[in-house]
């Protein structure tokens, strides 16, 4: 499959979406797109892996990293791609491919942009993170990925969503002493214990802090919960799973502090643990992007790749087509106007 | 295999161990006891199934029956029987051989009993309650079970424990809506509702009530929970199994209906539910064997096939050598002096 950067940015989306890419497949795809880019004579590629790397050189002062991941989520009856009444249909039109052709569009047709750009496409950003391409490449090669800005094109319906808030996963448990249930007087109920953690949860007030003019929301849920031995056993051990997502001003130290300060008096251990992104909108290069955009940004909840980058000292934003909520979705979608309006927006900026 | 009625009660107890019983595999052990009871001129034996029903037939104003069932948990290196230390260990010496044997050698000794006896050996009890011979009999055959007062030989420590508590099993459920742990404001978490549900069962004062000169105790306990969809999502649903034990002055009516109440606000189901016995000791058959046995009693918080015998009206009482923390361990065994002390003990009661 070759694929025909002259073509405009849905055409481009669509032949990406007919190569079916499910995660940890994505040979062909990233074979087409390196061989695409090699291609263009003003980019210097590099390929590691199933991720694919492409660079202008031009000794601009600033440079920014445009990037999109290749892979989808699992084949559900929704291949191939069908074009209707405006609306491109299929798997991974909305996450990602329709921001995808536009990195493509904008490698090929921008050739000399006003910033130093590196290209990224990468692999296996939908399964466990020990896969995802973009996280490889950060620990193998940094010195690829370095920049002033990055710009993530995850699906966000085309405006600017800033930074990403992190997420810390604990598990609260209680214990008590076994006992038959029909002499409960000699055991101690560790899942009544629990009561007071789930009160705790269900009294919290999120914090909203505003950082660079977005204001984030917190939030600490229970995810799971799980006790019991036996229909006529008191339960020895309760385990509430408890997610925290915490607004990009927080690092991962000071979310554990703040969940083991919250849950005080109980036994709480850290499960998994992600950090923020802050939105870094006030390096001069994201102050540009967001003019060429309309100046419009919200905040982003959700984690995603982005915080990769700011553990590497880079700001970073989601700006994508799609609408996020129909990620995963079978009948995912994108708006052909949304892919036009985020190349025409980049284009604007690189160009300005 | 051919029982010894002759041998004291702790050799006939070894003669039942080591014929292997597990739940549903009773027809060696049966059929044994089934043969041992037609060799005595003085009872009218009837078999059905792998239960065997032996009773006098003198024309008394009184009748009692004293049961025990025949089968075992499953063998767990523990079988054969071995005495030590005036000590018989082994698969089913507590749970519940040694009161089985008592049952025959009264059987066998005891041929003009100042009351008439009906003996019941029976099949099934360790298992599912559908499987049970006592159960079964109650339906089929309730005139065979027709008494004043019924002993059930199950371990008590050779102390008189009367009646039973009921049981009640229900789940309390809450509901909620999904929505990512990201953006929980948009859905509401079934998890965090359940703390109300647990909070009421931990603040919960158990009912103490006194019948018969015995003192219960109830009691209200999560015996399991639930909850949880994925790491990253708000639970629209947890469901809280939740255990009564209820003295036997109520009826499972009343329990459902204060569980009922006592969550009130939250979706309750009963899953399942048991009535309780009551003591019945100011029965003339039931004081005479107090007596007989010193006058000791104490409640039963457990429930126990005792409460068989009280839904046709019968009250009934456990009291059986053996201790029944013992029950279905491993290391199980039964102190002689136990045996050998019911046996007096009934016999006197039988004969004075």
């Amino acid at each position: 499959m070759q694929l025909d950067l002259t073509a405009d940015a849905v055409t481009l989306t669509r032949q990406l979406v007919d190569i079916e890419s499910v995660s940890l497949d994505e040979r062909e795809i990233a074979d087409a797109v390196e061989q695409a880019l090699r291609g263009q004579g003003h980019l210097e590629v590099t390929r590691i892996g199933h991720n694919v790397v492409a660079r202008t050189d031009l000794g601009r002062p600033e440079r920014v990293v445009i990037a999109g991941h290749l892979d989808t989520v699992p084949v559900n009856d929704n291949l191939p791609s069908r074009l209707e009444a405006g609306v491109l249909h299929g798997l991974g039109t909305c996450d990602m491919k329709g921001g995808d052709a536009v990195i493509l569009r904008i490698a090929a047709t921008v050739p000399e942009p006003n910033r130093d750009v590196t290209f990224i496409l990468y692999e296996a950003e939908e399964i466990a993170a020990e896969h995802n391409g973009l996280g490889k490449l950060a620990s193998s090669h940094p010195d690829l990925l370095a920049a002033d800005f990055a710009i993530l094109m995850e699906p966000s319906n085309a405006i600017v969503e800033a930074g990403c808030q992190g997420t810390l996963r604990v598990e609260v448990r209680t214990t008590g002493e076994r006992a038959h249930s029909a002499r409960a007087w000699r055991g101690v109920n560790a899942i009544h214990r629990a009561g007071e953690v789930l009160r705790r949860l269900e009294a919290y007030e999120p914090r909203r802090p505003v950082i660079d003019g977005l204001e984030y929301r917190e939030g600490l849920n229970a995810v799971f919960v799980r006790g019991g031995v036996a229909g006529n056993v008191l339960p020895d051990e309760c385990v509430v799973e408890v997610n925290y997502r915490f607004a990009p001003d927080r690092s991962e130290a000071e979310a554990e502090a703040f969940v083991r300060k919250f849950f005080a008096g109980y036994d709480v251990s850290v499960t998994d643990s992600a950090p923020g992104a802050l939105p870094g909108l006030d390096r001069p290069a994201a102050k540009a992007f967001l003019e060429a955009v309309g100046g419009e940004a919200n905040p982003k909840f959700g984690w995603t790749d982005v915080a990769r980058f700011a553990t590497l000292g880079i700001p970073a934003v989601n700006f994508g087509p799609g609408d996020p909520m129909l990620a995963h979705k079978q009948e995912e979608h994108v708006p052909v106007e949304h892919i036009e309006r985020c190349e025409a927006q980049l284009v604007r900026w690189l160009t300005a």
